[in-house]
Formats: structure tokens, C-alpha cells, sequence
């Protein structure tokens, strides 16, 4: 880019760069101090903030655009050990706020009730901690595009506005599509089997819908889906295989281009194991309820049984994730392939399903998927779904479906545990959950 | 991914590669040929379809999933050179299908009806020249993330599920949020702009939504569309010389990894000029009018005068790309920033809002946006819209927000362009118009 400029503009991270240099910031003014005779500003940029001192400087509000040229010193107190002695007439306020920010964007701890958090998110985002929760997202998602293209996926883009839902008709936000019923998509599932038959193996980063009643501290009603699907496996192990290895490359890129996020906020990025643990969702329930006399309810696992699981595989292995594998039927939705017998016959019961929890909470749901029509068609009609609104995607499987299976990570969910961030809505830029609509 | 097959994998593209060695195949039944005493199969995977021969085949439907073990051998006529020459049992079938496809998947040109083609798109995809256009798509798309990160931006998440329109409420789809009125996303605007605060330089990738009633071969009701915005610039020249060199980037990229599919389609890659030629709205306007006698409707752009534009450019400086400039105000939203007169005083009547046309039709719209709170109001009332229905929005504005400005562009229309597809529903996988819902 050409700029009018006589200094070419210098980030704060490389300030160590340029001691004893003159050099030209651009960002916002993060924080103030004027004593009178000399004026302290803290300038916040993409890559970090410098503190810069100057005299006879009218400080503007906090958060306004400013341009700062000045001379590089070393100073052991200033953050990074650099600051910026401003140049006499080097202050220039590019676009000065109208007013103060309504949270104290330099403050690491904000005592305000969260829902007020939420409704100054356009501006509280600017913080250090929040922003470096969004930009480990937006690495993260990055490295599952990286690293899925380099396993030979193809990205694909599947419609979010659609006839039925994957699921069933539960937690659907329905939509008048020109006068037609439709609905928002909770999960690009079918469309991604559709396109194994295209591409083979596909994955895609989209928005995925659950109009669920209920406020958790692990749900949003819309979220970011990584979705993964391939074919020509042998079982639910390749797909297995496929997740553990696209998350050790995930955690590797992060150690690269996160540390200091991760430092920031007080986290460590997991060592993903050569083996991350299967255990069978029977076992795992037995082993809960035989080590922890935790009795478990449901079908499945509920969240302290996560817990504890996860907790007994971090003891015991160090590993902090575990594969929890066949699940049975009755908790899985209808396209989930059903496990074989010893004897190689379909089991009635257990299926091919996984989830795959991490520090004590499930972030993926996936499995082998049901490849053959009848078998198909014969799942929905047990789970007293209509074939007829379905067809649209059964029909695929009347011409030589491969046997594949995939995966689904929600991205806010990963980047909350990887964080330790204790509630969901804050991995996301504009959460939306019941009552939540703006900002 | 360890494999309980004596041999691994061979993908068709590899083929050469083997010449006189054991491989193993898996695919599709792309085309079949029995002769009695000899069976012709071609198989089609992935990366390119494969003749393989043998006996005492009994051939399954075609698409059906085959997994094929034999020789290679050079073959002039076969595609790419080799053929495969069948073990003795070594036509196994994965997977068959229950009917015949219906449509012929190997035909290159199909003849039926083009709502036929897109009702039975779940299978017809697996076309060679359907799945080419989306696997040249998700490249340019892996080249928007790549270049852009390389440059400092970072990616970012926005809702689809909005209180508001971007553009003012025409053409949104309504939803019904636990019983509040909500409509999904046309663009996410103004939430790049408030990343812009956060980021200074942000993109996202991410379907939109257009609930226009008119079908047309350049307009889709869902889209996945490519949103750039970037702070600290000092005109929209910033922006549109990000927006070439990004171009430039994507057009390298796409040379290098979808030069057969862009033979496969008959389709070029356009060369991105060093500049790329910009003239302003109002000159190109009397242009069109001068040299092609053609009178200009509207206030825009008409679909002719954009055809004759890009013809007199290409055929003058070889530029298949031009950017028209400073629309006039009546032609932009809201947000628009208004271009600066001689004197430096803001023109009441044009902004620096500009398009970029290619191949002879509007790829982009971008420009400098409104950063000032005031104007931003003053604007908003200007244009009859809701200030405090986008309160959530324009708030950020108090906040400092530095000179920014941005772009759009819709990954289907760029696609189709530069593939030479008529309609650009078939660069979307499974398009939604006026009539479609389905699959």
C-alpha cells in the first residue's frame, strides 16, 4: 500500500525493534495520565500497547484513534521495556471519541453484571483479555482449514436456510421463505454426506442454529460449527483418528501464534496424546459409578460423569481428552450407523456414535453414519421421522454412498475450555441466546 | 489413518506414477462397458477418473462405490495414458446403488431441463464439470483466507440471526426469535465495522441473505459472501488497493492449484494488472453514452453500461478488472463516507464509495465508510432509517473509530464469472432462489 506518510507505520510488538529510532503508531488511546507538566498515553494496537510520554498534550477521551510519532527508548518499567518519547506536535487524534467508553477497556477484571458485559460487547471487545479470546479463535479455525486442505478436504458451503431439520424437528427457529415454511439449519449433517459423494472428503466453517429454551452456560443459540465428513472408512476409528490428529495440529499452530493469548489469559494449550483414550459409553458409566459412586443418569454421560471421566483419564493417562465411543441408539440421532456384533451381524442396540470430551465437558459429537438406502430409510421411519421431508437428502443414498462418517466441533465451545472461559457466550463476538438479540 | 489393506490407496491422478505396478483403487462406478468377455469399468475418485479392464466382472449399477486392485499399464487411449488391468477378484463393490442415477453422470453436457438439474443436484454434482466449479471456489476461498492473514487481518464470526438490516429493511427474510421479530443478516456490515475497533483489519467468510422476489442469473436469495474491512486508511484508494492485490493473490493461487479444472471448463485465468484501471461513476457513465451510444438508466450502473465499460477496458488496456468510483450519494447506504470536494469540504452529492466490475458485471461494492458519530446520525436520519433501531451499531461510533472503509464479494458471482457458468446457481452447491427450498 502507498502512503502519504513520511514514517512508515511501526506496531507496538516491534518497538525492541527500532530503540533509539524515531518511529510513527497508529491505534487507540487505552489509557491516560496527565500530570500537569508531562502526559502519559498508553497507545493500544492489533499487536499490543506501548506507554508514550509527551508534554504540553490535550489528551482526548480514552478509546479515541491516535497517530503518535516519537524517538524508541529503553525503559524498564514501560511495558516490553520500551517507550515512546512523543515528538514535540507528534500527538494527532485521527477521530476523537464523543464520549467515555461505558467499561473501563483497560481494566483486566470488570466488576459489572455480565449481561451488561454482553450489551457493551461492540466496545468492551476492545479489551486485551476479550479480544485475545476471538483472536485465538480465529487462529484456531485457521488451522482446522490448514490442516483438513492438506488431508486432501474440500471446503463446501451447504444452505443454512432449509425444508427440515437434520435432527428432527426439535429447537428449530422457523423462518416464512417466501411464504413457505423453512427453518435455520442446526448442523450442515446431511448436506456434508451429500458431498462426500462429490469430493469425498469435505469439511465446512458455517453458522449452525438450535433454538434452545434453555440458557446454559455451554449453549449458544447460534454458534460456529467445524463440521467434517469422510468416506471410504473402514469404522468410526478413521474418523477417530482423522479428529485426534487434526487437534494435535490445531494445538501446535496455537504454541506458534498464540503464546502470548494464551500467557495473557492464564491458559495452557493441551498436548494432544499419541492415542487419545476410547473408552465404550457402558464402561465409562461403570467406571464413574464404580470409582466415583457417581450414578449416572440418562442414556448417555451427564455433565459430572464428563467430568469425572475426564478427570480419571487426566490422572491416570495425563491425557485431557477421551474418546467415548458406541454409544447406544436411543442417544443418537437416526443416520448413526449401528455397531457390529462379534459375530459381524448390526447390533441392535450400540451404535457407532462418539463423542470426545475435553476437560470435562463434550466437544464433538460424531460416527460412522448409515451409507445404504434401506438401512436409511428404515432409520427414520423407527425414529418416526417423515421420509418425505427427508427425501431431498435420502435419495442420495440410493446411488453407492461410500461408508464415511465425521465430526462436529463447536468452535466457541473449544475456545472457552481452551481458555478457561466459564461461559460460552464469551468465545463469541455478538452471542445470541434467549433473550439476546443485540448488540 | 493406519489401514487393514495390504496395499494403500492409489488416487487416479497417480496412476502414472505405478506404471506396471499393483495398486488399489476406490471410487465411484463413473461409466461401465461389458462386452461379454471383457468389462470395461471407469472409476472415478476424487482427483480424476481411471479405465480399468477385466473378466468375469459382473458390473454394478453405475455410481455405485467400487474399491478396484490391479495393474497399471500404459494405454494411449486411455485418460492420462494408463489403464488398470483387474486382478482375478478384484472388483469388489463397497457400496451399490439401488437404481440408476437420473441423470448420465459422465455426460459432459446435459440435456434436460435446468430446474431438473438442480432438483436432482444431490447426485448431479458428482459431475466432472459441477464439481469442478465448487472445487475452484473452495480454492479461491482458501486463497481469501490466506492472503488476507498473511497481510494481518484476522477472521472474525458474526450473527446471521440480527434486530436490524444493514441496508434499511427492504428484502430481509423475518424470523421469529422466541417470539421477538428478528431477520437474517443481508451483510454483516456494520459488525465489521465494529471489529474494526477491535481488529483494525478484519474479513469473514459466511453466508448472507437476500429475500428478493426477482430471479435473476446473477442473484441468489443465500450466498457465501467474502467481507474485507480494514481501519487507519487514508481513502478508499487503501481499500481498493488491498482488494487487487488480494485479487492478484487469489488469481496466482488459482493458476497453481485449478489449472485443470479451468481447462476442464474451457474458462481462463484473468491476469490481475498491475493497477487496475478506476474511473469515476459520472465519467463512466458519459463513456458508455459517448463511445457506445448506449443511454445509462438510473443513478448506477445499468447491466449494459457495466457490459460496455469492462468491453472498452479489456479491449484498451487488456484490464479485465475496473473499479468505478464516487458513487453518488443516492446510490449507496447510509454508512457511505462522502467523498471530499477540491477545497477539502465533504460533496453533498458523491461518496467514496466505488464497485469493481469484471468481465462486464459488478463483483464488489466497497468504499470508505462514515467513522464519526454525528455523521453517522445525521446520515442515518437522512435516509429515514431507525436510529435507535440501530443504536447497537452506530454506539461505536462515539467510541473513536479511525478512518475505515471495506468490501464485498460474493464467492458464487466470482466464481461464475470466472468459470464462464450463465447462472450462478450452479456455483452454489444447493442454491435457494424464489422456488427453491429444496434439496
Amino acid at each position: 500500500m502507498t502512503s502519504p506518510h513520511s514514517l512508515p507505520r511501526t506496531f507496538t510488538r516491534d518497538l525492541h525493534q527500532h530503540d533509539g529510532e524515531r518511529v510513527r503508531l497508529q491505534g487507540f488511546l487505552h489509557a491516560r495520565r496527565d500530570l500537569g507538566g508531562v502526559q502519559f498515553a498508553v497507545l493500544r494496537d492489533v499487536t499490543g500497547i506501548a506507554q508514550c510520554v509527551g508534554s504540553a498534550i490535550t489528551l482526548p477521551l480514552p478509546e479515541s484513534s491516535i497517530e503518535i510519532t516519537g524517538t524508541v527508548k529503553a525503559h524498564k518499567k514501560a511495558p516490553g521495556g520500551f517507550e515512546v518519547q512523543i515528538d514535540e506536535g507528534g500527538f494527532k487524534v485521527l477521530s476523537a471519541s464523543t464520549e467515555a467508553p461505558p467499561v473501563e477497556i483497560p481494566k483486566m477484571e470488570w466488576n459489572v453484571n455480565p449481561e451488561t458485559m454482553l450489551d457493551y460487547r461492540y466496545v468492551s471487545l476492545r479489551g486485551l483479555r476479550e479480544r485475545a479470546a476471538l483472536r485465538v479463535q480465529s487462529e484456531l479455525v485457521y488451522a482446522f482449514h490448514t490442516y483438513l486442505r492438506a488431508q486432501g478436504f474440500t471446503e463446501i458451503s451447504t444452505p443454512k436456510i432449509v425444508s427440515a431439520g437434520a435432527e428432527g424437528g426439535a429447537n428449530l427457529f422457523k423462518l416464512d421463505y417466501f411464504g413457505e415454511q423453512a427453518y435455520l439449519a442446526q448442523s450442515p449433517q446431511l448436506y456434508k454426506q451429500i458431498m462426500v459423494g462429490v469430493f469425498e472428503r469435505v469439511y465446512e466453517v458455517a453458522p449452525v442454529y438450535r433454538a434452545e429454551e434453555h440458557a446454559t452456560s455451554r449453549h449458544l443459540n447460534e454458534y460456529l460449527s467445524l463440521d467434517v465428513e469422510l468416506g471410504f472408512i473402514d469404522s468410526e476409528e478413521d474418523v477417530m483418528n482423522v479428529e485426534q490428529e487434526l487437534l494435535r495440529a490445531v494445538m501446535e499452530h496455537l504454541k506458534v501464534n498464540c503464546a502470548a493469548e494464551f500467557e495473557l489469559l492464564g491458559a495452557t494449550i493441551p498436548d494432544v496424546p499419541a492415542q487419545i483414550p476410547r473408552i465404550p459409553l457402558l464402561e465409562a458409566r461403570q467406571l464413574v459409578t464404580d470409582k466415583y459412586q457417581h450414578q449416572v443418569g440418562g442414556k448417555d454421560l451427564d455433565p459430572e460423569a464428563e467430568r469425572l471421566l475426564s478427570q480419571h483419564y487426566a490422572e491416570t493417562t495425563g491425557s485431557e481428552f477421551v474418546f467415548v465411543t458406541k454409544y447406544p441408539r436411543a442417544a443418537r440421532p437416526f443416520y448413526t450407523h449401528a455397531d457390529h456384533n462379534a459375530d459381524g451381524t448390526l447390533s441392535d442396540t450400540l451404535t457407532r456414535g462418539f463423542d470426545l470430551l475435553f476437560r470435562g465437558i463434550e466437544i464433538t459429537s460424531g460416527g460412522q453414519r448409515i451409507h445404504e438406502y434401506q438401512m436409511l430409510l428404515a432409520s427414520i421411519t423407527a425414529y418416526n421421522m417423515n421420509p418425505e421431508a427427508l427425501a431431498g437428502y435420502s435419495e442420495v443414498f440410493k446411488f453407492g454412498m461410500p461408508p464415511h462418517g465425521g465430526f462436529a466441533i463447536g468452535a466457541e465451545r473449544l475456545t472457552a475450555k481452551l481458555l478457561g472461559i466459564a461461559n460460552v457466550r464469551y468465545a463469541r463476538a455478538f452471542p445470541r441466546d434467549r433473550h439476546r438479540l443485540t448488540p
